[in-house]
């Protein structure tokens, strides 16, 4: 096959995608009718019949080991498929089979579990999020063994789809931990993230960490009348908004001290990269249903979301929320603070940093209690890494087009694999900002999921050869 | 009566108020039975029972005037008895007849609306607030025609009970304004607040203002992803933070140009009237259910409370409150803002004030609504005034002990009677701190209510010596 031009190579895989299209949606619509929602105990059974029917059809497609992998909460997916090439490289692909809530009445179309094609869009709960993108990978790799003549994949592949992505992932990194002898590779495939637009194919390079805490601050033991004791006594209230307003310079920087020990400065390689992304401003902000943008001073508004780490208050409440007023003097105030992290930043000397910054600026008379949730930590590829070049030419030759590179403002578990497995992640995602992840009417564009299917069908013939 | 000598007009005084001291708790204890709750709407009807019952009993003490003045909420009563002296001067007393809430299972005793007496107190919602210091003054005016042997009072005595104290006297300035001419006095009692404590008794001779808004804060148009766009847009609950930080400096005083404009400065005179009472730290926080104090430099906690205006938060709320974490921008923010204000301090210049102040503060990308509710202002007695100093003789002859001088950290509408009508404010009140107002177990110690009365014995024949 080697000799074949790759004009030819790409044609006879097109035809083989087209020729499966059909079924390979039959096959996933079947699997997104399942609402494995981990985030709902009403639907765990739900969550084990959807490993239970991926494990089935990972079998079927021809892994010869695909099992299910209980975990404390809901059940992981294992698969295996090793080459017959005694050198040819591990890659683990990433992905979870759990789905985020979803009620018709939330405003979907159409059922969010009885999946619908509409204007080549593929409407369903999980669609893109993650069942499509994990799915892409079966068909992805028969097209790969069609075109290379193979019976088995040119790389030894192993594929984990978690159950519980949609709920935080508690039990993923000792899972990880648990199986990292059979999880170990040489490089990781995440497919949980998406492309710039369907004109502008990316690769995802990094995705930013989490460290999250819940402040619970506590004044008076009741309420209090607000004009028999007001400006006489601390007011837990206002000690919780001192410490939001206290979080940030007037550059919005973080002020709690070591926060930025660290981060590498961006390189005014990757902030070139970052610049040649066709980005507007206006279209970013109604995606963001936002009606400006304030970040950190100096940087651009993709890299303040890609780049740099933050702080973010998600919520915070003290006293009375009803309608009118009601003049007390609240008895406590609670805040959950978020932040981003980026390369170099460690979560628990983070955690440790804000914990010390906040017991330092709660006055005599208040009492507080900070809890912080298991942290995420920050992932990134290396720009140089040889398998992301295979990545890209793999996207270039199923796109024809050439491939920038994006980052993700968010978080996921894909660094707890980074960590415990010491191997390079790399994120291959064909999802559209578009696709409305964690939203009604969720949907996959089929036919950039068909060039998810492709990609992968050049891709591990190319790993093989650049990691070998 | 003149030339009787002292002693023996208060011997008789007390003779005369213990002989109906038995039917004058059972009448007091019929009224209580009423729940005139004004805050809920299912006792509407027990608010107009309250006020009938009230007109009918001051009919049956003597007064040739007493009727029912309708408003668009629950009505108030109105009472006249004129003297026969035509140089008399008028004398207004302001009280309320409705009651806050309450229900055996907040933690009562016995019944709320079912009055009992158990070691010298007597316990029912409304013992204190107000219905008992109101009632004082039925058997008061009684006692003073017994002691001077006259058929109608030494002043023309004015009564004015209202209907919607405790649910924020909405119609109650209208009302005045409306009324302005029958209610025109020479000076106003108000019986609707507390003693420093039954061993300390006092006059209160002011209360603060109070000027309330809620500022609504909106940044996206839903709560969106922290990792997506965290640190690119401004979050309305940080700008809500910022906002309640921003209103005290480093001193604790208030931030808001202008705010302190036309507050007049303590006098020493004022200041030592403050530090003359037997106040203990320790145990107003108790009282406070705190555990420090706070407030603004340079002042001592009293004066904090009772001399200085303020800035509180009364509740703020935004984006996640559930258990746990979600990492959200939250679309909006809330904050209900409340300010105490004192002598010269107005509030519509503070409301102005502190509305220009939110408006320079909120970031582009933000929209933002500040309302404000119905003011109160500050009600000062002048500390010079002669019938400040005929209430002081008259307790001071009730309680055989030195009065001093207290004042209110809370708001009421006395203000608006200074105000429309123009005259002094003068506050009777015989109930202490352990009363309970608004809370389970309410009660008034009958000994103290007995003070009330003989101090309305006394005080209207000094009164009208005084006014003359």
């Amino acid at each position: 096959m080697s000799e074949t031009p790759d004009s030819a190579v790409r044609m006879h895989t097109r035809d083989y995608i087209r020729s499966h299209r059909a079924a390979f949606l039959d096959d996933l619509s079947e699997w997104l009718r399942i609402p494995s929602v981990s985030a709902q105990p009403e639907h765990d059974a739900d969550v084990r019949r959807s490993a239970d029917w991926l494990v089935a059809k990972l079998r079927e497609t021809g892994f010869p080991v695909a099992e299910i992998w209980d975990t404390p909460g809901a059940p992981a997916v294992f698969a295996e498929w090793p080459s017959d090439d005694p050198g040819a490289p591990v890659v683990l692909v990433y992905g979870h089979h759990d789905v985020q809530p979803a009620a018709r009445e939330d405003g979907w179309r159409s059922d969010p579990f009885e999946p619908v094609v509409r204007d080549g869009r593929l409407y369903a709960r999980g669609a893109a999020d993650d069942k499509g993108q994990v799915f892409f990978h079966t068909l992805g790799v028969r097209a790969h063994l069609a075109a290379t003549g193979r019976d088995n994949p040119a790389v030894h592949l192993k594929l984990l789809v978690e159950g519980e992505e949609e709920s935080g992932s508690p039990h993923f990194r000792a899972l990880v931990e648990r199986q990292a002898a059979r999880l170990a590779a040489d490089a990781v495939i995440v497919s949980d993230t998406g492309m710039w637009s369907a004109d502008t194919p990316t690769v995802c390079t990094g995705m930013r960490g989490l460290a999250e805490c819940e402040v619970e601050l506590y004044g008076p033991d009741q309420d209090i009348h607000s004009g028999s004791f007001g400006g006489a006594v601390p007011n837990p209230a206002t000690v919780a908004a001192r410490l939001v307003a206290a979080l940030h310079d007037e550059d919005e920087r973080v002020t709690v001290p070591g926060f930025y020990d660290g981060v590498a400065p961006l390189t005014d390689a990757e902030r070139t990269l970052i610049a040649e992304l066709p980005f507007d401003e206006e279209a970013w902000l109604r995606t963001a249903k936002s009606h400006g943008t304030l970040g950190e001073a100096g940087y651009s508004t993709l890299e303040r979301v890609w780049a740099r780490p933050t702080a973010e208050v998600n919520g915070m409440g003290g006293g009375y929320q009803g309608p009118g007023g009601k003049t007390i003097i609240p008895s406590s105030a609670r805040l959950k603070l978020s932040f981003r992290l980026v390369g170099g930043q460690d979560p628990d000397r983070i955690e440790r940093a804000v914990g010390d910054w906040i017991d330092a600026r709660i006055p005599a008379g208040v009492r507080h209690k900070t809890t912080f949730a298991a942290a995420t930590r920050p992932c990134l590829t290396p720009l140089d890494h040889p398998a992301l070049r295979s990545v890209v030419r793999a996207m270039g030759r199923a796109f024809d087009q050439k491939i920038r590179f994006t980052r993700e403002g968010g978080s996921g578990p894909a660094a707890d694999l980074q960590d415990v497995l010491g191997a390079p992640v790399l994120f291959l995602g064909i999802s559209v900002p578009s696709d409305g992840w964690h939203a009604p009417d969720e949907k996959v564009e089929i036919d950039l999921l068909m060039k998810g299917v492709e990609t992968t069908a050049y891709l591990w013939s190319d790993l093989a050869a650049a990691l070998r």
